[in-house]
């Protein structure tokens, strides 16, 4: 394997001394380009854009050819798992990700079986041992996955949900199915992941997009006990380096100690949570990623890097901060100010690393 | 004006001993009600319903009749303001509430007026004299608004949104129209209420649905400041009692210390926050009102009762707790569970006013 040229974000991620904040925005390989949306075009539906090799690896890059990003990655969907496990995922215009045969009884979760990552998924690894190739070692690859929880939202709702009630009429009727689906979910992404990682994959991240929508208690049991299970699972070491894990609750700041208990490396933050109170609570244990307002990218550029430096001065001195936005980049943001944040973030942020 | 025969609910938000925990229920009239629905299809579309005063009086006293609940709500929309403005306001099927004419212009923002509570808003207000008289000193009757912040998402995107993206790119890239229209609207809003409680409305609740997706500084300054204005110009004494106030933001347990400090008298708050540790950190300052996952109620009778139990412990002993759900009563919900939840409110909660 070819050495890396820009380690900062890993660096960062362990807490290691950098020279600047390293940055890169959740969804980078996206819409908000024209040369995504070309390469979209010719793939046809979303899904053949993820399982064709090449072309998910061509749009992975993308960003990195405009951005000086430190990272990228892998350009996929968190609906690859249920979707391997016979569910059916399909993209409806207007109503997001949709399921062919969603989960409705106790029968079919202990019918479910664990995809083979190197099988049904072999698409997904392919990728990332295309991209990994052809990143040439310039920054590292991020491999990623949905929550368990998140994922089974999907599956018992058949798409996307405003209310959670089915998910959660199942949790709360039928803990013990609710259980099962989520443990046959964790282990899924377990070797999911682990493949990933040895295709070439060099740090990991876990989105639990609907984890927020859970009380306290519901969130340990049925979210973060899973995700705890993934991590205890993971190979953390490739090409004789850690492979660091980092975890994102969206809408979790008010559990942010309980995640960082995990064992996993970093926290995602959206932006509800500041960044100092963050750091203040996590201590020393974690790196945080975050956390600016996606939509801050439709103001001014020089709003942009006036909040960029106003997040900065909020985590401080010292290295464990990867900049981010606090969730993925909107569709309409005009690239060249996806570009004034990312520099921003370079050149402002090297008076914090001395 | 009649004696109120049942002021538990009145007395909890001011700390005042009362026998046990009163109840009510965000949405008690709404459509899990087979009454609701009938008197729903009689009166035509959504708006003719809470134009109606008879009607809105009718839908309101309906739960009333089926549970021993503590509180009557008005029954109305939180986006009576932004039509009496002149938006337009419609109910598509399948996409909730709409505007004809969305805020797109500082023109437009200089141009609306503020609304005469007995002009344009007459007919809330009949409503409110309606089910005040009909109530007949039963329970106290809570009147409502919407946040200003709340109603500028809708003013300001057309509708519902997920992304927020036009609300945003007002807030950051023209804050003196944002401001100029949050102004206007908490003005609309305090002479809104007070003439609810003019009209009989013995408490007040101010719903922020939208605040929580902000970051804690947005927050402050394009929601909780405007929330803070309402609350110092309301009229809080009526018929010789104190009219307490409610501030409900969703996705705001990170706040609750800012919210405590604005002079209200209880916050609402959503499942995501613990009861104990909410009132831990706002001390003495304010009552609480909350905080059971409304699709708790799709669980077994039997588990529902396990849960009040446990919220019921979760605040302890003493005064200062009003019930409910931490949102809206799903409209798939069994009424027997309502009325179950409400009865377990009651009987379990005795043992915790001594």
């Amino acid at each position: 394997m070819t050495e890396l040229k820009n380690d900062s974000y890993l660096r960062a991620l362990l807490k290691q001394p950098v020279d600047y904040t390293p940055v890169w925005m959740m969804r980078q390989a996206g819409r908000y380009l024209p040369e995504y949306r070309e390469v979209r075009s010719q793939a046809g539906d979303f899904m053949s854009l993820c399982r064709n090799p090449e072309l998910a690896c061509e749009v992975t890059l993308q960003p990195l050819r405009r951005f000086p990003l430190d990272a990228a990655i892998l350009f996929s969907d968190i609906l690859t798992i249920p979707d391997a496990m016979g569910l059916g995922l399909y993209f409806s215009a207007g109503e997001g990700p949709r399921f062919e045969r969603p989960i409705e009884s106790a029968k079919q979760v202990e019918q479910l079986p664990i995809p083979d990552p190197e099988g049904e998924l072999g698409y997904v690894m392919d990728a990332v041992r295309t991209i990994r190739r052809e990143l040439k070692g310039e920054v590292p690859l991020i491999g990623f996955s949905g929550s368990p929880w998140t994922l089974a939202t999907y599956m018992v709702e058949g798409g996307t949900t405003k209310s959670f009630s089915k998910i959660k009429a199942m949790a709360f009727s039928q803990p013990q199915v609710m259980h099962q689906l989520l443990d046959k979910l964790a282990d899924s992404v377990t070797s999911y992941l682990n493949a990933q990682v040895a295709a070439g994959a060099q740090s990991l991240m876990i989105f639990d997009t609907w984890g927020g929508v859970l009380s306290e208690r519901d969130y340990l049991e049925f979210s973060l006990r899973y995700m705890q299970k993934i991590v205890s699972g993971l190979t953390r070491e490739a090409d004789g380096r850690r492979v660091p894990v980092t975890l994102f609750t969206k809408n979790g700041g008010q559990w942010l100690e309980h995640i960082a208990a995990t064992g996993c490396d970093a926290l995602g933050l959206d932006w509800t949570t500041n960044l100092d109170d963050a750091r203040r609570r996590v201590g020393d244990k974690v790196a945080l990623q975050g956390n600016m307002d996606p939509s801050m990218l439709y103001a001014p550029i020089s709003r942009i890097e006036q909040e960029v430096d106003a997040l900065l001065a909020r985590y401080g001195e010292g290295s464990g901060h990867v900049f981010n936005l606090g969730h993925g980049i909107h569709p309409d943001v005009n690239p060249e100010h996806a570009g004034a944040f990312i520099e921003s973030v370079h050149s402002l942020s090297k008076k914090y690393h001395k």
